[in-house]
């Protein structure tokens, strides 16, 4: 299949230029551009492109796909994502692996530009990118497959922790796909696109769709509320930041050099449980106020928890079962960067999809999770259901595709 | 439980001014309507409130609750939306409908205003109503309850067509909510609250979420692309004018004056075989062209179609069996009100929570669904599996409840 794909050789900068005439409404370079295509593709191609012209900006806003890294990872969080995972078939080799990865790859740069995919029959619900990303993981056995002296050594099922109630239907895969956009309309279709691509070499193990503020409801890079109402997230690195680039990136020689790993896991909320407490009980249990996110022993969101603080009988302000004091580490190495979103299903269960990004799930992840299993009174209310290890691979250029440095 | 609850006396004038404080940020104006409520409750509807005055346009929108008509319906159709069906529990009799609607009212009525309930303890989790609507239907069981002789005619299951292949778990119950909002954090924060008000007096029957594009991705006003691809609701009323009053408002002199009826049908759409057709076929079941949603004897969207217009060779442009074709009426009177959303399990099935709004069931929708039963080439790739039908009863002033007409 992916033998019959065209390959768009344009550099970069053709590119750039042409998008954005597109996007300013330029139908005369969408023309252009479809002459490449031929046939009834280009003219859906066009008018697709043509289309996405007459969109605001928040529907035609492009997170570019390639680079050094993937994205979805540095990207802001988008209002809408979801996590799906899949397994191989027995016999779909290295060969095999190549050929998906090179299919999805191509799909999911024409579609995060607001492009429909080659063999897209509703081109039009591809014209409103609204910041689409779709960022792969590599389960074990799929790089296992490729070649067996590749596999990091975290990259596996992570130890278990006390806490864990793990279900199989939540855990695990070979190829995860995360995918992410402002708008509704747009995943269901993109997800819809890369299942397709996907079929012939794999079966759903599992799909996890999860949702945060929309898009203009709150302030940019305000801190995200979980379903307890908590602030959720404060203590992140910050994209961008060489603190961000040390925790998150692969630095070493290997092929996930650029890339990370992603750890993902559903936890269950127990809200029925939750409610009978009142404010200053889950104020205690995490360590901050409600309202604002401050530490009880500050005013700010960002101010810097006193952990030595001891109220007027000589406690600690900050128990010792809070969870920021528990989740604190002195080491700066042992961080990860947190990208989560809510879920809730139709039955009325709901929780959080955890996913932290970070070089070495082993040496960041394992070290935080065991002083939570140990001791952490959240441990109350929620409960790991799901949990999986993907490795992340760096970006790619154009023409190149998502994985290439495995083989 | 209703009896505890505070009624708030002011005007809705002062409810205005006051409102408009909160949202500009006037704090001591939220202060000072904290007074009335008194204790913690006061001081979390306070944070609440102040909270909401940070928000920007988008997430600080508001769609009046109280006033003739019933919110959620000539309001433009928002991102989100979930519906969700209760069965009442065997001994909640007529008493216990009056509390539970009044309950129901109460707390619609404060999220909808960006304020959470009086129960809620994630009272920063109502902050951003982003145009949050709720509209209540009714079931002929809980009709019947309050007054038997009060169920209309048309309240009931519609008549059984041929192409439908309807679910128990996807039809019927007793009492619906519709809540609708462009947020989804929003949305699931409302549904809990008023899943917990339902609770004691009825068991869930079902629960359906739905989506559109997100606010901000379009142009405001432009129609829908359903899953297909296809524009969907081109021919409507147009909200405000005449002939969508007369269409959906009931306009006698019973309790259901100035309400109207909602039916609700969930129409799975096979999207796999939807794919084996090409462009010009897809277009031919329509009628329209998938790009514009122009008819195929014209340029633009609302174009008059031309159902005469042959081609070269003596055939309809339009064919027989075209879906715009069938569902088109020669009687004024025999038109519904569309505001319909787009749905998609994790499983994979996707489709269309076609809701539609009208006077008359019987005299309106059942005429049109009748001979798309009998002929429309859609029904080859659509199946109706849910069906229900509600009575929607007019909207309530301040101190008043929704359904009061009834009692």
């Amino acid at each position: 299949m992916p033998a019959e794909r065209i390959t768009d050789s344009r550099t970069r900068s053709e590119r750039g230029v042409s998008r954005r005439h597109l996007l300013t409404g330029g139908v005369a370079a969408a023309a252009g551009a479809a002459v490449a295509l031929g046939g009834d593709r280009a003219a859906r191609a066009m008018v697709a492109e043509s289309e996405s012209g007459r969109a605001d900006a928040a529907g035609s806003s492009i997170v570019p796909f390639f680079g050094a890294h993937q994205a979805g990872i540095a990207t802001p969080p988008q209002a809408h994502a979801v996590f799906i995972a899949f397994d191989l078939r027995d016999d779909v080799d290295r060969d095999g692996i190549r050929r998906l990865l090179v299919l999805l790859t191509d799909d999911a740069a024409r579609l995060t530009a607001g492009r429909p995919p080659l063999g897209d029959q509703e081109p039009e619900l591809a014209e409103h990118p609204a910041n689409l990303t779709v960022t792969f993981g590599f389960g074990p056995r799929l790089v296992e497959r490729v070649d067996p002296g590749k596999v990091p050594s975290w990259l596996g099922p992570l130890p278990s922790f006390g806490i864990d109630r793990l279900e199989a239907r939540w855990s695990d895969g070979d190829l995860m796909l995360q995918l992410a956009s402002d708008d509704p309309v747009t995943l269901a279709h993109a997800l819809r696109m890369l299942r397709k691509d996907a079929r012939a070499f794999t079966t759903v193990r599992w799909v996890q769709p999860g949702f945060r503020r929309a898009h203009g409801t709150e302030q940019p890079g305000a801190t995200m509320r979980n379903l307890f109402g908590q602030l959720d997230g404060t203590v992140n690195p910050q994209p961008g930041s060489d603190d961000f680039d040390r925790l998150v990136w692969v630095d070493d020689a290997g092929w996930l050099s650029a890339g990370t790993s992603l750890v993902l896991r559903r936890i269950a909320m127990d809200l029925d449980a939750w409610d009978e407490l009142d404010r200053p009980a889950r104020e205690q249990s995490v360590g901050r106020t409600l309202a604002t996110g401050a530490p009880l022993t500050g005013a700010d969101e960002h101010d810097e928890p006193d952990l030595t603080a001891t109220n007027a009988i000589g406690l600690p302000v900050i128990p010792a079962f809070a969870h920021i004091r528990r989740a604190r580490t002195g080491d700066v190495r042992e961080r990860i960067f947190r990208r989560a979103y809510n879920y809730e299903t139709p039955e009325g269960s709901a929780g959080l999809l955890f996913g932290s990004f970070q070089a070495d799930p082993e040496r960041q992840f394992v070290p935080i999770q065991r002083r939570l299993d140990e001791l952490d009174l959240l441990n109350v209310w929620t409960t790991p259901i799901g949990s999986a290890v993907f490795a992340v691979p760096p970006g790619c250029a154009e023409g190149g595709f998502i994985g290439e440095s495995m083989f």
